[in-house]
C-alpha cells in the first residue's frame, strides 16, 4: 500500500501562504455566523444564471452575423481551438472603448482566468535559474503562487503608504544584479492594489514606466479593481501610457462579470525577434506555454464572456455600473465605520480611493490565534496582513474586504472589530 | 522600444515539439484541400451547441433535487468554487459504473482538461531537481510539455510492439538511480496508446503494477480512448486493478464528450501523511498547486458536463454508442485500405485493437520535407513519428489518425498515401 510523505511533495504543495488561506477558509466554515470582513470575492447577487444561455446566444448571433457557417460556429464552442483564444478581437475592442489601449487582437491571449496569465508570462519570460520577478510588497497571493509553483524567485519591493516608488524599484532591482540574479519584470496592481487599497498618480505610473525602461524590465500590470473607483476620476492604466510596449496587461473578468467562468487575459504586445530576424509578438510565442498548461480555455467560457462583451458595447463600465455604485457605496460605509468606531485611538487605517480592501494597522499581533478569538468571541473575520508579505512584515496589520458582504452588516463587522481590538 | 530576443524566453516558448506541431498545422492550413490523416481531434459532427444549455438545465435540477437553494446553485456556477470541483461525486460514480473503480468523491481532482492534471501530477510529486518521470516512448507529447514547463526530466521507457514490457521499466528505472535520478511515476496509455495505437493485455498490466511497486513509482495512468474499442472485449484500467493505491488516473472528457469544455480530472486516493502523522489524500493535498495554476475549473463546464454525466446515467459507455460505433468503422476502414494498397509492399503498419492511431512503418526518412511534399504533390497529411520520441527515433515511421475524417475519404487518403511512399 502506498503511502506518500507530504515532506516529499513539492514546495507548492505544502506552501505556507496555501495553508494560511486554509486556515483562513477553515475558520470561516467553523463560524458560519461571524460577519465576514475577510472574503474578497466579488459579491454573489451580480451573478445570473440565466445570462450564460443568454450571452452564449447573443455571441452565436455575432458569429452568424461575421458570416460563420453554422458548423464553424459549433466547432468554436465544443473543439479544441486556437490556444490563445477566440474572443481576442472583442476583448482588444473593449481595452480600446474603456482603457483607451490599442493593440492588435494577435496581442491578446485568453486564459484560464487571470491566474493562468500570470504563471504564462512569468513561464515565458523567466528562462534561466537566476532570473526573478520584482513584485509590489506586501503582495497578491496568486503572483507569489504562479512564481511558486515555476521555482522563480519574488523579489519583494516595499510599497510606501502613497504607493510603488519608483526610485525603490530601481534600488531593488539594483540589489537583486548585485547578488547575481536577473530582474525580468515588474509586477505591480495600480488600481487599489489586493490587499494595500493603494493606487498610483498618474504621474509616478510615468515614472515607474520610466524606471522600468532604465532598468530593463517589463512591467506586469494587473487591474482588477480598475472599475471600481469611489469616484470618476480617470486612472489610466499603465498599459496606456506605455509608449514603448514595456507593459503586459493581465486581465480579468472574475470582478467585471463573475468568477465561474473563469476567464481572464493577457495582452503581449512586444515583439519578438529571433535569430533569423523574424519578428512575432509576445503572446504568440506565449502561446506555447499556455498549450503545455491547459491547451485552450474552455471555449464556452469564452462564448458566453464573448457575448457579455457585445451585449455592453464593448464597454465593462458601462455594463458595471450598478456593481460599481454598489462597491462604492460599501468602501464608503466601511470608511465611515472605521472612523465611527476607531477616531482617537491607537487603530490606524488607510483610506484607499476606490476597490475592495482596507488595510488596518492594530495594536496587537494579527496572528492566526488573534483571527480565530476574533471568529469565536466577537463574531467577525478578516485577513492577517502577513499573509502577503514575502520574507516577513504586517505582523500588526489587517486587511479588511468589503465586496462580499450586503452593506447592512459593514458596521456592525467594524463594530465588532472594535470589541476585539479595544478591549 | 522593447524588442525581445526569442532565445531569452523560456525553453518552454521554444520548444521543438511544439515548433513541429506548429509546423504541422502549417501544412494544414497551406493545404487545405489535402485530406488530414493527420489530425487526432474528435470528430466534429458529434458536438452539439443545444447540449451546452439542455447539461446546465439538467444538473441544475439535480442541484434543486438534491436541496439546494437557488443561491447556492447561482454561486456554485458563477462564483469561485472548491479548487477541487464541483462535480467529482458525479465523476466519481461514472468511474465506478462504467471502469469499475472505486473511490472517494475526495479523490477526484476536476481540471481544465486533462492537460492541467498533468501538470498537477507532475508538479506534486517532482519535488527536487533529480525527481524524473518514466515514460512509455513514443510518448503523448503532453505529457513532454507539462514537463518542459516545469523542468522535469522524462526518461522514455522504449515501448515494444506489443506496448510496455515490465522488465524495460525496471531497467530504466534502475538506470535513471544509478545516474542520481529519482523516478517518482511511470506515465503510459493503456489502451490505444497516443500515437503508437498499442494496448496493453491485461496480464501486463498487472505485472506493470507489480514492477511499480518494486520500483516505488507511481503510475500516471491516462486513458482517453478506452472507449473506443474494435470488440467490447473488456479492458480493465490499471486503477481498477491496483490493490494498493498507485494509479494516479487521469481523466479527459474530450472524446467522450467535447474538447471545448476542456474539462479533465485526476483520481489520486493516495494517503499522504504529514510529520503529525496526520492523513489526507493526495487529491487534496495537489488543490494547491491546482489553486495556483487557475484556480478552478470552469464552473459552467463542470455543469455541463456534470449535466451530461447525470443525463447518462453515468455511463460514458452507453452515451458514446453512436461514437464508439463511429470510431470503429473508421479505423476498420483505414485498417482494411492500408491492406488494399500495401499488401506485398515494403510498408508495414501495426493493428490497434482500437482507438484514433496506427502506425505506419515508411521506406523513407519521414521528415517535415516529406509531409511538404505529400501535402503538396499527393494532397494527403499525416504526422511524423519523431516528434513522438524525447531523444531521437520514429525517423522512418509516420502516424495516420481516423478519427477527425469523414469515413468515406479514409481509402482515398490512404490511396494517395500510396502515390507518396510507393513512387
Amino acid at each position: 500500500m502506498v503511502t506518500l510523505s507530504r515532506d516529499e511533495l513539492h514546495v507548492s504543495v505544502v506552501d505556507p501562504v496555501s495553508a494560511s488561506m486554509n486556515f483562513l477558509n477553515e475558520i470561516a466554515s467553523r463560524f458560519p455566523a461571524a460577519i465576514s470582513l475577510a472574503a474578497g470575492r466579488p459579491f454573489d447577487e451580480f451573478h445570473s444564471v440565466t445570462d450564460i444561455d443568454k450571452h452564449i446566444q447573443v455571441y452565436l448571433t455575432h458569429l452568424r452575423e461575421r458570416g460563420l457557417s453554422p458548423a464553424h460556429s459549433r466547432a468554436l464552442l465544443t473543439q479544441y481551438g486556437r490556444t490563445n483564444g477566440h474572443i481576442g478581437d472583442l476583448i482588444a475592442r473593449m481595452l480600446d472603448v474603456d482603457e483607451n489601449i490599442q493593440v492588435p487582437a494577435a496581442a491578446v491571449m485568453v486564459t484560464t482566468g487571470c491566474q493562468e496569465a500570470m504563471v504564462i508570462a512569468l513561464r515565458g519570460l523567466c528562462a534561466g535559474p537566476d532570473d526573478v520577478v520584482l513584485a509590489a510588497e506586501p503582495c497578491y497571493v496568486g503572483l507569489t503562487g504562479a512564481a511558486r509553483i515555476l521555482g522563480v524567485e519574488v523579489v519583494g519591493v516595499p510599497e510606501s503608504d502613497d504607493g510603488l516608488r519608483p526610485e525603490t524599484v530601481r534600488e531593488v532591482a539594483a540589489a537583486a544584479r548585485a547578488r547575481g540574479k536577473r530582474p525580468r519584470a515588474l509586477y505591480l496592481v495600480p488600481n487599489f492594489a489586493n490587499p494595500s487599497g493603494v493606487s498610483l498618480p498618474v504621474p509616478v505610473r510615468r515614472a515607474l514606466l520610466a524606471a522600468a525602461a532604465q532598468e530593463d524590465l517589463l512591467i506586469l500590470e494587473d487591474d482588477p479593481y480598475g472599475l471600481f473607483g469611489l469616484d470618476d476620476e480617470p486612472r489610466p492604466t499603465l498599459k496606456s501610457l506605455d509608449a514603448d510596449q514595456r507593459v503586459i496587461y493581465l486581465g480579468s473578468f472574475a470582478k467585471s462579470y463573475f468568477p465561474g467562468a473563469r476567464v481572464g487575459y493577457l495582452v503581449a504586445d512586444q515583439p519578438v525577434v529571433d535569430a533569423a530576424g523574424r519578428h512575432t509578438l509576445l503572446a504568440e510565442e506565449l502561446s506555447t506555454v499556455k498549450s503545455m498548461l491547459t491547451v485552450n480555455t474552455s471555449a464556452l467560457s469564452q462564448a458566453v464572456v464573448g457575448g457579455m462583451l457585445i451585449d455592453s458595447g464593448f464597454s465593462l463600465r458601462t455594463a458595471n455600473q450598478a456593481k460599481i455604485a454598489f462597491y462604492r457605496h460599501n468602501l464608503a460605509t466601511l470608511l465611515s465605520s472605521l472612523q465611527r468606531y476607531f477616531a482617537g485611538t491607537p487603530v490606524r487605517w488607510n483610506s484607499p480611493s476606490g476597490g475592495f480592501f482596507v488595510v488596518v494597522d492594530v495594536p496587537a499581533d494579527a496572528s492566526e490565534e488573534l483571527l480565530e478569538t476574533s471568529a469565536r468571541e466577537h463574531g467577525v473575520l478578516w485577513t492577517p496582513m502577513r499573509f502577503f508579505y514575502i520574507g516577513g512584515g504586517g505582523e500588526r496589520a489587517i486587511r479588511l474586504s468589503c465586496s462580499a458582504i450586503e452593506p447592512e452588516r459593514i458596521d456592525d463587522g467594524v463594530r465588532r472589530l472594535a470589541g476585539l481590538l479595544l478591549r
